[in-house]
């Protein structure tokens, strides 16, 4: 039996970055089992207040949510072999470089994927992973390559 | 002879707030060593090549100078008691949010320092902080009460 | 094959919260195995020396037994993903705040359940969780959500 | 130089038992750092308000109180030699259950102190113990013996 | 699908304990799968010399053997969520006072088994154990109540 | 069912020895799962650049390559029972020093494989180590006696 | 300011072996600080009763005083660069046999010191050392090898 | 009082990289305690047998060497803040590609001094390290800069 790799993928929710990794893993064939976080930017927001009880305001809101999530994000990273970070152009994203130096610290081997445009703002992100991607496809073929040989 | 508190402050290069800290510190004359990465910028992007050799491209010089850089932070905060992540209103700020991810999963604890106004993107790190600050003034008194019980 | 999720239950064991726990896992479908202490009081308190021999003092008869359920528990929570620990409005129930201090310091995501009146003095075991619930519909909707992201 | 010994004293604020115990270390001259959490009731409540912000309910008042309290107490546990956790004859006393089980899991050596009468209920936190001590006099001898051998 | 548990027998290889064990396992129709180290001494003694090559001396021979022994040994240890340590009435067993000593740094919940008359020899053992058995139908009999609850 | 082991067959590609190592395994019918490097050279140069593009300097493609290749390298270490480590008679293999280096730190099981004539370079390394073989027969010997007892 | 080194004398108490260890360094002038059990015979069994109470039973006298004494042995051996275990000619010696294991799960380097007439019996101990030696003087000359160089 | 850097100097011993080093920490005044194993070649050939007795073959005699040598080289990496492994263009120099292996498991900064000649064989090596440099000057500098921030 083979091994089945974990990849967490981790970062940006607002484009279709992780469909296009998950089309490229069966395409390839690999056993991979990819996870993530919650990606429904609603739920991820209101999840703590919905299950837990309203609050009246926007930071404890967030607080309860973002604790919540932590449940499933700390869960998935440290049973992954592989952590992917993605960055888009928008948006802080602050909770994917969070998760990098999360996973960094867990000593996971990690790859980034963003544009080459935001390089120089993620440098200490970047350093500490073990591939730069920019594209999905390169993310799926560095799998590929990682686990079966295959260039 | 009383335990020396090493807390490490990340984050933020482009205003006073170390230097308020410090000061608060030394007002207060409590058993605290501060540590920090290197806060000038110039230096911090241009260590690595120029101590290690001129690149062509821009990736690789940052690439360089963020893993010189990464010899400092990764002892420091691997050494710090507690670890102080300031978020300001301008740039990305990714490795304060890598170094917050970085000290959460080595255990230590963390205080985060930002206006409320950037709460909701924060608020991943934030739920992974024991205390979110919004002035150096709090800090420093946080630190008080933590080692001295003083309110 | 979807990851199973190990949910330890740990503390009160004088109402129904573990078998409501249960009905709702299985009612919402969710690939969760649920694991928990020996709940039969009078076993749990004779275990020792019924197994290993009669004691004279109702304190070594008590280290007996203690350090035999620590055998289950010990391992049970090093291997659960997530720790639901909760209390009821009467008796110390100083082991399960004992394997609140326990999980959290191997890193485990915790979920307090108890109602909101013994909420003060809980506050430090409250403060080390990740969500704090009144209800075990509560503890089902967030595996619910956190495993499926379903709200 | 002798090696300087760093035991926390864990658990109850309402009687004089860490008092009693510096006086017999000093007595004894053994070469001992005391830590403790903040024991003063209403500033160890009050101090997340007081420095972060005032607070429209209990529960969110207590939960920045805890977890600025937790910067102290988790970095002092975990720069610890031995924990004396101590359990009064009154209240629940969660936060020092909570603390053993945080120290048993980092592989602290424990002392607990309480009266026998309370034993039972304690018989989790007991186990886990090296020494269940009823006085400080007896928590004095035991460091004293430790540390120098004499009886 | 339930949980196995990984219970290792350490020491003793003059007696049956192992067999009784292993019945008493299947009798009772546990989860359990037990691992030992390899219990033909005569094996044990030569299994370095006879693959990796003649010594000249006693000395030499043995630390071939012994060095063997332990890929087995300790992979299997760290696996365990239970370790039994058995000690006979003869022989020094030293490799089983060892086994407990490094199932004990790891956090494993240890099962002494030996016969009254030696247990002040092996106070620091038992000290470390979380029960001590004389029989091995004690120790089946904890293990039924640690998995099943059963008395 | 029986445990399966991980062994990681580590170092030399300019040899058959991994084939005849696999070839024993199965014809002694052993439940291990052999994992190791990617093993063609050519790949192994050049995946880096393959897959994330272009380099100018022989330095980056390297850089670029060899992170690639520690995806895999370190994860299987890191999953692996056994650590097999194969140095030929040509070549630095610094990899392969490396790799021993890095299992010994994580505490895995070592077993080296190498000629007599360069066992004075490897005398650190061999000192790690729990088994020092010269053929891939006596490889496949030890793993069968450390798995099933048969000399 | 150079490293002092802390080594750890665990095993035999009924011959001079710490104090011609103790006379060597000493001698040599090696900045090394030495510590080793309660080495009283008689007050390490008694120790527990003496402070916490009689016991009825030599067991549970055995239990207490084998207990206390860890608070001691543990801390010391975690704190130690160096183990050194002795073995004298009579006596079970678990206790040291069992902190050897204990120091070797924790990754400290063992010495073992022991006749060659009862290395047979320590083959598996003396495995995990990485130098076995017979006389104290060889442990002391170990010692200035290893800080000084000095053959 | 300012932090200082223990840095440990591995590998090469036939060229005066390590004087040159220590040259420039001092003229630097750098608060840094340099460290290294003992690179008196015969001495570290022969320790083993030279204080535990001598041995018939050359396999021993450097399984013995190598294994005290360990006692050292080990401590002293672990107690190390940044790891220097140094290799020339002759030998072998396994052992300091096992100390980079073994640094980077444990997470401690390297930086590699070598040659660009002999940097593809190493691509391994410096792939894990946070700096390559080809100069002892520039090892200088870079802890000048990691230490000071002074370019």
């Amino acid at each position: 039996m083979a091994k089945r790799w974990s990849v967490y993928l981790s970062g940006e929710i607002h484009s279709d970055w992780r469909e296009r990794i998950t089309a490229g893993i069966e395409a390839a064939g690999l056993p991979v089992e990819l996870t993530a976080p919650i990606t429904d930017h609603g739920a991820s927001d209101e999840c703590g207040v919905a299950i837990l009880g309203r609050e009246d305001t926007r930071a404890w809101t967030d607080h309860k949510g973002a604790s919540v999530n932590a449940i499933r994000t700390r869960t998935l990273i440290s049973a992954a072999d592989v952590v992917v970070v993605r960055f888009g152009d928008k948006y802080k994203q602050w909770n994917a470089a969070f998760d990098a130096g999360y996973a960094s610290a867990l000593g996971k081997p990690i790859i980034t994927l963003h544009d080459e445009s935001i390089g120089h703002a993620l440098k200490e992100v970047d350093a500490a992973a073990l591939a730069v991607a920019e594209t999905p496809d390169q993310v799926v073929r560095l799998l590929d390559y990682v686990i079966t040989g295959k260039l």
